[in-house]
Formats: structure tokens, sequence, C-alpha cells
């Protein structure tokens, strides 16, 4: 096969706000070789993303993402690793290059599985996809006894496993925090897994942190997420260091393999959470979720639009069965609901398994795309570089 | 004073090749506060950078860079700082977004120096400015004489230090490496500043790199530049624990503090290389400089463009008597070279100086920046985005 065309979606919901809910629009990619088509989903501001792709050449290490994807052979894994370092190498320069190709990348990988049959883990080397168990992402509450009572909440919705988040946490006394941490605890009951994410908020106080610690631990938190700064990695190996069974957690923001091991070998994280919208797609994700096997480092996708984003961000993992927490996102707008005609839902033990059907197993939604659809039109030099194609087109 | 337009320039060469010259377009920024202006220059691909800062919002820390920009208060270096701060978080998922900023900050130290009647390193804290030792830029020869011949002539042209790079280095034997290195030092005399850059040939081969370190030795090389990948942290250390007298440099790539103090911490360089054009500016620049002189480390620019972008990349180490060693554009092409109408000279002693004039010390040429101009239009959702301004508007 050649790849033959790379089209780019913006969607978005008809109002944007500065709530932290990466749903609110997406970067939708469609590629098509040898008459398959796939799709992927950047995990990215759309327009920037889009300009990546089509911008004039600088330089040959600042060329266009697509000088190194339009009219490559997709035959194998190896293909696509090719056209990866390719454009590692030629846009290099293009500091959106890596949110750019995250969508291209899992759409090659749709095509290929598609084309073969088979689901894009098998593609990964995989024998199984095993379940994994989803954790609802709450925030936590203004009072300990909200924090409790959203937690319980959880359970009755069926879900086994919650990560709090960001709330009054760091801004008031170690005591304060310490009260939330066990009403977390109390409101998922003895057996519900429980993670703790406190959203940079220590920035790059080791001792602030690590004075949470022992609450932490004695509400069984299994993680601390991102206590410090993404690229504090002193600060988590210090952290690291002084914690004895909860351990920490890092990684989303990672756009390219080496900023997570310099996490797993430099900040002692227990936990690496890859967004593959964002690394530069699945086979990087699967880099590090081998990476992090071989030392004892748990990988966690995270993952927080559509149903094609979620399974593409499972597939680098399917197939380790000890690693088996899953972010799945628990509110998603409606966009990100409605973009895919099919949904990875929890089995009757409360479970999610990725897809056994070719590629990512995902069918999008024609109408749903037009519907989210903004338009966009680049013009360079008078010449329009872009212009929203039909979907259907 | 308050910041109440900023504007992008995208100018490019009439043709555009893959040859590593990032001289051959430019993103030229200019801000405007309190009936001052200023400017600046990402080192960058300007569409995506454009996009940056003008695309919609998706979600509260994916805001483009003109939301924690415009209209601002600008009135002291802590403004330019808290602004910095802002587009961090506001825009920590939009990953252009550094490359977006850059030539904006440097934009504002400009406007407050002139605003204030004082050069941009006095602002930064440094009493006076020193002068530099600039490098020639050369290519290693296809032969050992070429290399020697090339050597030669940046001595005739005055260059009293040269920095070699890329052509046959790595992809030969050791000896023909060593060849090249003896060949460079008898071209530059016993008195040259000998600098090697291999352009991270050996990717995160140790071994093949430091078979090279012996012949380095002996030719006297003052530092080995780029021997991996930008972020193979734990190759670059273990390779500087086996060199006595060669240091290793990088850093041209850092688009944030961390990844230069990373390079520092871990991968144990003698010489950290910033362009200010990607940093986020001279604010982030200056702390890796005092990062660096804390430890022994010497700091150096990364320069490849005008001389706007020099007097910029010079002022965050202007005040460093002891960091002497200056990248200096040794062939720009015409764009680079007639944006601005005054240039940084070297002296009778081939040194060059920090401008002492206000800002910047640079004065832009609007015949250039028309001559040079590609016009750009971005449309979303059928409202115009970004159109280029007339410069003198």
């Amino acid at each position: 096969m050649q790849i033959d065309a790379v089209d780019f979606f913006y969607l978005s919901m008809p109002v944007v706000t500065t709530e932290a809910d990466g749903s609110q629009d997406a970067l939708l990619v469609r590629v098509r070789a040898g008459g398959h088509q796939g799709f992927g989903e950047c995990e990215a501001a759309p327009l920037p993303s889009i300009a990546a792709f089509v911008c004039p050449m600088s330089h040959g290490a600042c060329q266009p993402v697509a000088a190194s994807v339009l009219g490559r052979r997709l035959d194998s894994p190896a293909d696509i690793a090719a056209i990866a370092a390719d454009v590692a190498y030629n846009s290099m320069d293009v500091l959106q290059a890596a949110h750019t190709f995250s969508g291209i990348e899992m759409a090659l990988w749709d095509i290929l599985g598609r084309a073969r049959g088979e689901p894009v883990w098998k593609l990964l080397g995989y024998e199984r996809s095993h379940p994994k168990t989803p954790y609802a992402s709450l925030l936590f509450g203004d009072t300990p006894q909200q924090t409790l009572e959203r937690g319980q909440d959880a359970i009755r919705r069926g879900f086994r496993a919650a990560k709090f988040g960001w709330g009054p946490i760091g801004r008031g006394s170690v005591q304060q925090d310490a009260d939330h941490f066990f009403a977390a605890r109390e409101g998922l009951g003895a057996d519900g897994i429980l993670l703790v994410d406190v959203g940079q908020i220590f920035g790059e106080d080791v001792e602030r942190a690590a004075q949470r610690l022992d609450a932490l631990e004695q509400a069984r938190a299994v993680w601390l997420e991102e206590p410090f700064h993404a690229s504090a990695l002193g600060e988590y190996g210090a952290l690291a260091k002084r914690s004895r069974t909860v351990r920490l957690a890092g990684g989303e923001g990672a756009h390219n393999v080496s900023m997570a091991r310099h996490l797993i070998d430099y900040g002692g994280i227990g936990y690496v959470q890859i967004d593959c919208g964002r690394i530069g797609g699945i086979g990087p994700a699967k880099q590090v979720a081998d990476y992090a096997a071989a030392r004892g480092v748990t990988y966690v996708n995270h993952t927080f639009t559509s149903h094609l984003a979620l399974s593409a961000s499972m597939q680098p993992f399917a197939g380790l069965q000890a690693h088996h927490i899953c972010e799945y996102p628990a509110a998603p707008k409606a966009l990100a609901v409605e973009l895919t005609a099919n949904h990875l839902l929890p089995d009757a033990n409360g479970q999610v398994t990725t897809p056994e059907t070719p590629g990512l197993g995902m069918t999008i939604d024609a109408q749903a795309v037009r519907r989210y659809r903004v338009p966009v039109d680049i013009r360079v030099a008078g010449r329009t570089l872009y212009t929203t194609p039909d979907f259907n087109a």
C-alpha cells in the first residue's frame, strides 16, 4: 500500500470554556492507503497541529510533517517506524510535529490492522488482550464529606477504582489533606482502588509533598500523580526515595519516548501514564510499555477524549496482564461520545477490553463529524495550503 | 505600559531548500506597548508558530498564546516573567507555544529597555557587557586536506575560533575521523580554538563516540557537540565520564529551562548552547546561564539567523566574562543580513560585543521586511484569525 491522503477534521463543541476538560474539541485524522481508510486522534491544539502538517519548509530539519508521510509505503509495522523516524528527523525543529503525527500514526496502525484483518495489539506482538480495570476521574470535594460522597457515587456507578484530583489538596494544611484522603478511602470502601492526582501543586517543593506521604499511605493510595512540574526529575526522584508504599505517577505530557524514560530513570515513578495522542502514537507508547515492564514500572494510558482515542491508547499495553488499571473518560462532552458509532463499554465485572476487531476496531460516525466540524482555511503566499475537506470526499 | 499589539511577519527567501541553513526564512515579531515598539525573532517554523498565537482555545490548559499576552502590564522584568509563567500554564498543551513565545519575549525586553533607555543586559542585572570570541561554523571537508584548507580560510577571515561539523565524521573509521581532527587543528594553527560538532551521528552508541576521544584530545578540541540524540541523557553522562579534556556540548533544541538543566545535571555537559528563539526567550536563557555558571558549565549562544536574533542571544551571558565563546552566523542568507539596518561586527581584535544601546539595540529595515514578507491568512469557522498586517500599520 501507499499513503494516498491525510485529512484533518477539527471538531468542536459550540462553546469551549477554560474548564480542564480535554473533550471540548478534537482533531480527527483520516488516512487513506491502498483502498483502506484509518482514523486517529491528536490530543492537541487543532490549528497549530494542522499547520505543522502543511507549513512550507524552513530548512532540511524543519520540514512539514506531510513531507515524511505522503506517498510512503505502508505494508508493515516497520514501515510505520520508518515514517516516524523520518518525521522526527525531518521535522526536528517543528515543535508541534509530535502532536500532529500522533493522530496520523494511530491511523496508520488502524489501516494496517484492517488490511490484515487483525487488531492492532496483535500487530504489536501481543498474543491476547487482557481486560483492564477502568477508573473514574473525580475531583476532590470542597469538604471531606463531599469527597466521601463522590467516592460512594463512583462505586454505585460500578467503578472499582477512582482517581481523586486537584481541588483543595496542597492549598491548606497537611491535616486537611489527610482528611480528604481518608474520606476518599471511606467512600470507595476497603476494596476500592484509590488513586490521587495533585496536578503539579507542589511545584518543586519536595518537603511539602513528602508531608502528605504518611496519610496517603494510611489511606492506601496506590499512586500519587504529578506532585511536581512534569520536568522536575530531581524532585520526583527525591520524593520517590522517601515513599514506602505509595508510588509516583506521571508522564501524560511526554511527547517523545525519552521524556517518559527520564521520568522512570531519574524520577523513580512507579506508574508511567502515556497519551498516545501526544507521544507520537502507538509505536512509541509500546516502546515505553516495554521499557516500563522491564523495570517494574506499570504502564497506564492517559485518555480524556473519545473512544477512538481510548482504543488507540489501550493497544500498547493490551497484552500486559499485570498492568490492569486503565484511564476511562468518565464524563466526556457529547462530541467525544458521538464521534464513534461503537463504544468500549465495561463488562459485567466492570472491566474494559481492547477490541478484538481489525485495526482499532472503531467506527466513525459521519453525521457527528459533520455536526461538530469547524471549517479551517490556511493560505500562504496566496496559495491554499489547507481547507477542511468533505468527510465523504 | 500595556501590551497593545503583537504582530508576526513571516519572511522567506524566494527559494528554500533542504540544506541545513536556518536563515532561509524568519518569523519576525513586533510588539507594541505604551507607544514603544520592540522586535523579536522565533527560531521556529513560522506557520505553526503563528497558529499557536491565534488558535481557538481547546480547554483551560490549551489556550492560544495570545490569551496570556495581549492587554498585559509591562513595566518591569517581573511582568515579563509573570507573562511567561502564564503562557507556560495556560498553553501547557500547545506544544508549539514555547517557540511562538520566544520571539514575543525578546520583543518585551526590547520595549522595556527602550522605555528605560537601557540595554537589556543591564535589565538582566549585569554591570557591563564583555566582548565575546565569535566562531565560524564550518563543515568538515570530504578529505582531511579540504578540512585543513577550510580552517586556514577561517583564520584568514579573522576568526580565532572555528567549529567543524558533520561531513564524514562517524561514517568511516576512527582513524579517518582522527585525520580530520588533526587537519582541522593544523588549519587553525596552534592558537586557534577548535570546536567539533558531530550532529547526533552516534545516536545512542557511547562506545563509538568514546573511540574518538583520544584523537579529539590530541587535536585539543575544546568541545564535542551533540554526539547523541538531544535527549540521550544517560549516554551523554556516560561519555562525559570517559573524557578527560574534551567537554561535551549541547542544548540547542531546549524549549524550556528544565531540558537544559537535565543536560547539565544528568548529561554532564561542559558547554550549554541555548537558542533564545526556542527556549522561551531571554529570561529563561538567563536562568540557564545562572544555573550553568554556578556549576562550572560554560554558556554559549546558539544563533543561526539575523543580528536581531544574535543580539537577543548574547544578552543572557553578556556579563559573564569567562563565558567568552559566541556563535556568530558566518554566512547567512540575504534576508537574515538585510533584516537589520545595523549589525554586530567584530572589532579590531576580532571580538563581538553586545550592544550598549537601549533594548536589543537593533533597527529593523522596513524595506527588507516588505521585500521578504510572505502573506498568511488563517480562517476558522469563517472568521479571519490572522492576516499579515502592513509593516508600517
